[in-house]
């Protein structure tokens, strides 16, 4: 067990009223680490009550009622109540100054935003595939003078394909890789696409993603090392990006080249058997399994499996030889939850637990 | 010009009530060269009038007021009206010995079901890409002692991928692809997939798709030579069969390995300026244009594209290098169209064309 | 409070591979009262494990492992372990026999088949709407000579007609009512509508659906009395029903006249307030509100609302005059858990309660 | 036959980006008497090329040619080139004062806004219903001292319903109506609905859609004379609308009360033969039959039967009797095409063939 909090931590979460920033609410209800004491929004709404400028997106569940009176303040840390974590699920537009000026505050920010992904001093942070990239924060603090800091997560539809990937990478090896994505409409916000657009409709376009699928990767699966700073993993990734009419869940597509030659089987080992260290930590949010093998022809399918491991499984699914590389599979991921909020909240719990906050 | 015919040949339809059955009605309906003479389907239909046996399936036609009241025989050569053509719908379980009986009984048989597609002596026939392949009907005939012949055209979706390799592998050299398809709902057939299982669903399993996108693509782009048979294209295929909630067309992901290294201008090129001999020869059914390039970043879309040149036109967009192979590129085709009788109805004009009927 | 039972009945399944008969399967695994010790399909199954003959078809459940490794009966009494209740979930046309072979062999049957429901002597049964029909099982077991007895509950676009209605009958009288439903998919069963037929559409006509709705609401609504019978309640119906692509949930409109003038607060209390002696059982299954007004003026949405009360609740909306009759409003319930099984579980439930099992 | 026009009267098209633009785009591209020559948008596009400023948002045809190459106008008649009819796509907010510019400027207005539609000299015109409506534009110009003059057409709702009601009011009388509409997502705009709002779903609200059809459908079946005005029809009409994941097409469901005791027969008859006076002056956009009775006891649907007549017939079905009032039946019209831009180009060429153009 890692460090556990002797009382709830004061946290706040920007963009609130968009989809990303629902789920996070809806994830910190009755979070028995974290207590939401701030909401903060576009400032045109500065004060107003959140159910006044906000509708509640989700068909499956209510708005929190103490959630729905609390008030909504602008996106500057003088401006909100003091919290030592914030949560962001901010437009790429605006993210990156207004992380920056939380982070330099002093609160620990957990981004959604691509704005700081790719920058050589911040995380981009998937507790059970990369927490040793935590050792760079030392770093992004010394450097920025702050004394909070930025950690990031992936996109979407990066998040399945690098957690299917770690325990390969790390029994086999891993050379070369081709994603194809059958991408859910929630992941585009919202009001995200028009009906009419999506409706008996694939569209196979989504603007910036196949090149987040293929750079993102590399960097959670390469390595830190203090002085030679990230080294992206030995890997080439071709992504193809596709939007069908499905509500929630990614099912990616892949075909992988390993280091050497493995049987069906042990892949499969690796993956069940697969269990970092962040598993063994307590983490409120991590799931009994991290990945989920399914034995059925047909399965991980977008509805039925996007809800495993209440949306923080990764279901795969389908492996079986591939004509020009090693091997084909199927993998799953819930694109709001763990590829969203949920990621943002486990990698704060993770930064709680090694004692970061 | 080829050859056309003097008078209306009369054709028959085997498996004439599901919905390749149907398509082929709504395509020989004022067909210029052909006249549907007879209805073939279930022994137990015997005698009836069409409506009375079968629900026209498509939303956007009606049955024909001629074909309604024709009567449904058996699918046997003597209990059918005399046809020249016949064009078989069949499920694969009973084709393999139904379609015979007609080619024994000097009938030529265009055929969308798999059973003999990978024979040795029966062309996999795309008018476009490989007409000289008919050259092995004289074989066929000669050693099966039969004065009609089987010709069988692709699966739905090795169709597009067919079509869109051949300018490339004739230009450039073709040696590896990826291939993940977004397939609709018709292609399974009617009553073919529960809504209960596809609606707000992808499934990322096919039965036998993939093992067939990656032989018959082989077949369709390797070469025929009297004594020497089929030769396989030395092109490796690695395919990935999908199910989504759209109506009709598939799109298609693909990630290519070229001959030698050309520019994304020199394919759109090879693409657009593509004018086999099939287009040269006053085929009714041809579309104007067998491949379409579209430039807009987010095209080919299924319910967009899917209708292009009556169904008979592939659509391409989204050229772009691939990190791994030369270049990745989207593509669509109609499934029931261009994909299924579409297909079957174009072979058996080039044949005519050509002479053999 | 009711009865409790001291210890676990023991109960069966009729139709258990439907998807009625699933839904029974998951609402009594862990039921406090019962305990699901037999399943009964088709002949041709006898004897093979669940999991053999049975694919789930819910997307967000698994088959429980225990019912998976359960055997098959045939759909005899003395084929089955001995059990109190039998739920059946067995389609119109064999339910009639079966079900009543059971209630002569001594077993309470809770039916979802239309075989009995507007029997003489058959309660068609709503717990919170029509207790007192129950009465009626003493003639039912005295005429036909049964040790067991027949319940049935109502179609599953009824349920919420005759839930809504009724505290305004109570309260003001009610004597016409227009209905125009919604209904989702899963109200077709397994396979159910083929996807082909409901994408992008809507089908005004659901056969047979329409004259229940019109007659199960008048004797659901009516009165029982010892020597009289079944006298329907003096209102007239007028139903519309329609197909749309939705998964569960039916959303049905109505315009209703009551008795006398009333005001719009007056019927939300009525409705908000009401608590019919069922509610003070304690019984498991029963919701927390049975019926839930929202004050939002575009609810009840089918997919938002239909989990409701986990799916046993009622939701209301939209309250307005109507320019011909007293008021127009619009109700959701939904139609495989309190439209079917569920609504069959709580008819048990209530019957152990009241001790007649 | 009425009037024809020598030669091609010149028109424009204000909104012109918009959906309903887009189909006055569709419609009037090779129109026999209309010449497209202006459009007109928001100001901040002035002078931009038509495909600089919009995309075409039809999945089934590309934006014409010759207008993606034309310019973007404001919407003032000093600003867009002399046109005699100005079709209006113009948002309710907006379409007040700018429709009336243009009228005031000497053109007739066709327009699609509400915000005319129940002024007292202003018609709200279905050419095959209430034709004599138009006497009262010689009052409208009189009494604003207009050379040009406004016509509006119904909401989409309301057209279909006005259409099915007029040939029965005429032969038995009309006294009270039930309409429950399923609205296709089209009817909504671009963007309109969100995906995630719709998929799955159905939502029992449209914004004062229920009141336009329970008064403009008063307002269109009533009489005008001269020095008493309109006078509404002696109907009462009460209105159920509903949204539903259908791309375009509006399914309604109606019970009516007629004036007296009819067959089934004789109101099959009534539609099937209404043939107004305006089916015989050759107006171009006129559909073969104003109305088209299905047999069948499974349609209109929303997908088979949207396309009939082109978009401009309203197809109906399933007559039966209604337990509280006569009758019931289904009616389906397309939503855009008849309910919204086509309607307005038909009373553009009624207008024309009455000369008063």
């Amino acid at each position: 067990m890692g460090r556990v909090p002797a009382q709830k931590i004061p946290v706040a979460i920007l963009g609130a009223t968009g989809m990303v920033g629902q789920r996070f609410i809806e994830l910190l209800q009755d979070h028995p680490w974290f207590e939401l004491v701030g909401l903060a929004a576009s400032d045109r709404h500065n004060g107003r009550r959140y159910d006044e400028v906000a509708r509640w997106r989700f068909p499956n569940s209510e708005m929190p009622a103490a959630v729905a009176a609390m008030p909504v303040f602008p996106s500057r840390p003088e401006a909100l109540p003091p919290v030592k974590i914030v949560f962001s699920a901010l437009p790429n537009e605006v993210a990156g100054e207004i992380e920056q000026s939380f982070a330099r505050a002093g609160a620990a920010v957990f981004s959604n935003a691509k704005s700081h992904r790719m920058a050589a001093d911040v995380p981009l942070l998937i507790p059970e595939v990369n927490a040793d990239h935590l050792a760079v924060i030392a770093q992004q603090r010394r450097e920025r003078g702050w004394s909070g800091f930025i950690v990031t997560n992936a996109n979407c539809a990066s998040t399945p394909v690098v957690m299917a990937f770690k325990p390969l990478q790390e029994a086999f090896g891993l050379r070369k890789a081709f994603v194809t994505t059958l991408q859910s409409i929630s992941g585009a916000g919202y009001p995200g696409l028009p009906s009419y657009d999506i409706l008996d409709n694939a569209i196979p376009y989504i603007g910036g993603e196949e090149e987040k699928v293929e750079s993102e990767t590399l960097k959670m699966l390469g390595s830190w090392q203090e002085g030679q700073g990230f080294q992206n993993a030995p890997l080439v990734v071709s992504a193809h990006c596709n939007r069908v009419p499905t509500r929630e869940g990614h099912l990616e597509c892949a075909s992988i080249e390993l280091g050497h030659e493995v049987s069906p089987e042990e892949i499969i080992e690796a993956w069940e058997s697969y269990r970092p260290e962040s598993q063994t930590l307590g983490l409120p949010s991590a799931p009994e399994k991290v990945l989920l093998y399914r034995q059925e022809p047909d399965r991980p399918q977008t509805l039925r499996d996007r809800d495993a491991g209440n949306g923080m499984t990764v279901t795969l699914g389908r492996l079986r030889r591939c004509p020009l590389l090693s091997y084909k599979f199927v993998m799953l991921g819930h694109n709001t939850i763990r590829g969203a909020a949920g990621g943002s909240v486990l990698n704060a719990e993770l930064c709680v637990s090694k004692g970061l906050i």
